[in-house]
């Protein structure tokens, strides 16, 4: 089964898929596309997507969106290294936990402090973000304390919850170490000597099978 | 396999797990939990979910929390009757429809409408209601045009994402009738007339199997 992914770099949605290729080892055609030339607004891509959004995934003549929905497909079609789980029990704990992510930590870190630090707009918003930066402290204690007590999101093993968090960990960190953010003192920078169990699990996540190649690549020019 | 479910009237996350359950046809112990003594902010009740929240489903010793991840766990274990699709590319196409609600509809629907209106803060909230309602019709457009080529909102079967569209908008449609929601013109009451593919799936979904059993008991009086 052919495997076309349309992605862009340091987007965290397309690099969870990714991740989620290179850890299962299913090959796929990398579809790369520029937001600079707008090949995201592209008319094939629109087709493809009607929102415009990276990831999406093309396999034979279907096509997925939204990245949980296409690491889901993936597992059924490539089961042999899963990622949500063998038994039913685990199922249910690491569908949980992705929501969990999805549903209290992704927003307030990526819409309320990765978003407007990446457009610019951190002076004028600076009363809601440092608002915004206590929902983020809640949720990476969270984490923290998940990981306090098991080596991954989920339990022992890498799973679906892993992929879809450490994306979004790893471009608040980028963004929260400038120094229009360390100035504004959200506490979001350093998060490794902060939070000392997601630092440990933020070291295993970097030397996961396929963590090198599904690095975002304009991420490694200075 | 005996499951509890703890549940509270009229929150469509709760409602979705009872819908999954009656359609599914799968038994359970039902524990309601009463809002008005804090029955969820109970020791109990915060053992088996630290955010207070309802559904939790739990199934001898292990509770699972987060609306959408009680339902995979119960397509699991019970999938008789599948709400996640036969096959592989039937489930990406259902997980796409299911995070294209959550990530689109849900917030727009709930956060930003009913909340101020069942809060009892729409006046005050009544220019960022207004902005907001324009994302709701652009959610409810989405679904009235996918519907308008499909039976459910994944395919000519009731699925998962039937099942956590639901609610929302059924309680989207209950306090957008009220005096005070009319009143701002919002364009969100009467959406059956307004969407009609939309319109035509409510009244398909209200004909469910265990529609009845699960409506919010407290909807029901006067």
């Amino acid at each position: 089964m052919d495997h076309e992914l349309f992605w862009i770099s340091g987007s965290p949605y397309s690099w969870r898929v990714q991740l989620a290729l290179e850890y299962k080892g299913v090959s796929y055609v990398s579809r790369r596309l520029h937001t600079g030339t707008q090949e995201h607004r592209s008319p094939a891509f629109l087709a493809l997507n009607p929102r415009g959004k990276a990831p999406v995934l093309k396999t034979g003549d279907a096509a997925i969106c939204e990245s949980v929905a296409i690491i889901a497909f993936l597992d059924r079609v490539h089961p042999a290294v899963p990622l949500f789980g063998r038994t039913a029990q685990d199922h249910g704990r690491i569908w949980q936990r992705v929501f969990e992510f999805e549903n209290y930590a992704r927003d307030p870190i990526e819409v309320e402090i990765v978003r407007p630090l990446l457009r610019g707009h951190a002076k004028e918003n600076a009363e809601a973000m440092r608002a915004s930066a206590g929902c983020v402290h809640d949720a990476l204690g969270w984490m923290d304390q998940a990981l306090s007590s098991a080596t991954y999101l989920a339990g022992d093993d890498i799973t679906a919850a892993d992929i879809v968090a450490l994306p979004n960990i790893q471009l608040l960190r980028r963004v929260a170490a400038r120094p229009e953010a360390t100035e504004m003192a959200l506490g979001l920078d350093e998060l490794s000597a902060r939070l000392p169990a997601l630092g440990a699990w933020l070291g295993r996540m970097e030397a996961m099978r396929g963590y090198d190649t599904a690095y975002p690549p304009h991420w490694r020019s200075p």
